[in-house]
């Protein structure tokens, strides 16, 4: 054992991050997985403190060494670990971390923002915080309808890119009539995004997984645009949708 | 009660289905949710029976009583029929479908043929169903480790579309030895994939979700090609890196 054993305090307090309201009451959230781990300790998130197995300390070692006066360490076994946090099985770690105070969105000077209306599967807005850190997008605007970031299924699902994008909560109708910037929304009778010229900066509206985007905010575009397909199926998966459309406009800026 | 019930032996029988082994000894696979039903009433898999709430037989009417002497229709509670399958909550059905004989795979002509080695995660599965037929593809080649297309995680993903997509598992390095066609494989060192001339047909090879495209594959390939990305996360999911690359391949076709 080179670290303190976990206590039952915090082992409970681990478990209750599990609920939404224990987070918010708390401002504080459970991280689990290599990669969510080692993105959050080269990030600008405090630290509570972090659990590991003898382990995952000993194949990071020299990473550990040097947090141990910053941030608390308690080593534990696997079967514990996995008994804390949403993983069937976690060998590695489990870091809690403070969710950072809410700010402003502030819209980059180019490039594009995300807009994410009513997204409610986790799967999805982990996978589009990867979509978004892949295509180098700094900002995420979402509607407060859709779903939590911290929910274990998004962090997982974004494999540590949440530290690297700015997710903002906004009233997103309000917001959208408010900003001075073109506002494209993904439906099914749009331009063909494959055609469509894409401005060098504005707003991309993705609405939810089964309803599309809700009048008030098709309201706020100022052009649509939808992915050709076969017509066999009558829809794509909203994150697929999402890093078809950065692709093309992207491809768009760099190729005009 | 308008249908039958169910008998406390048929609900054995399904629950068993939840197993590959039994599946693939009965030669049978169980299907949920709406959109998948409706998939599968109008495809040419033969449906042993369906078992349905009262009220999804209701709103049905029309298609099942037209079905009523070609497909043994049972009707039961949400309650069990939750307990049958594995959606936490079914309110509406589950049918009970044969998997129809494997087949040699024939390659079209024209178009894209996807070549999946070793994806793993059922979810990545379905929803690249769910891509290749938003793009018209017909054919998908599976090497014998990827994940199993009548799991009920797939099938799930895939919203109907397994119906429509031919899938075969093959011996995957073998069989991209003996085609002569191009053979495209995504990887994180190819050509950049919006100035890549993609030929009017051929094979694009996707590798595992953590490794990638295996060696004695990677000796097959004609070309690699890439996503350009901004280089802060290090991967693409699966499925979400199919859709970009089928999508710039569909274009190209269209805009040479």
């Amino acid at each position: 054992m080179y670290y303190a054993a976990l206590s039952k305090k915090q082992a409970g307090y681990i478990r209750q991050l599990a609920q939404k309201k224990y987070r918010l009451h708390e401002n504080a959230f459970v991280l689990e997985g290599k990669k969510n781990i080692t993105s959050l300790l080269f990030s600008a998130y405090k630290i509570q403190f972090i659990v590991s197995t003898a382990s995952f300390f000993l194949e990071n070692e020299q990473i550990f060494n040097k947090l141990a006066n910053a941030v608390p360490l308690f080593e534990t076994t696997p079967k514990i670990l996995s008994s804390l946090g949403s993983f069937v099985h976690n060998h590695d770690a489990l870091a809690v971390a403070n969710m950072p105070s809410e700010t402003t969105p502030v819209l980059p000077s180019s490039g594009i923002v995300l807009a994410l209306e009513d997204i409610r599967d986790p799967g999805n807005l982990g996978t589009i915080l990867r979509i978004a850190d892949w295509y180098g997008l700094s900002t995420i605007l979402c509607s407060h309808t859709t779903v939590e970031l911290y929910n274990p299924k998004v962090l997982h699902a974004s494999m540590g890119s949440f530290v690297r994008v700015q997710v903002h909560y906004v009233d997103l109708p309000l917001y959208l009539t408010q900003v001075h910037v073109p506002i494209v929304g993904a439906t099914l009778d749009g331009t063909d995004v494959h055609r469509f010229a894409f401005p060098p900066s504005g707003i991309l509206v993705i609405g939810n997984e089964s309803k599309g985007i809700q009048s008030a905010i098709q309201q706020t575009l100022t052009a649509t645009v939808s992915i050709p397909g076969s017509g066999n199926t009558d829809s794509l998966n909203a994150a697929v949708a999402t890093a078809v459309l950065c692709d093309n406009w992207k491809r768009r800026l760099q190729q005009p």
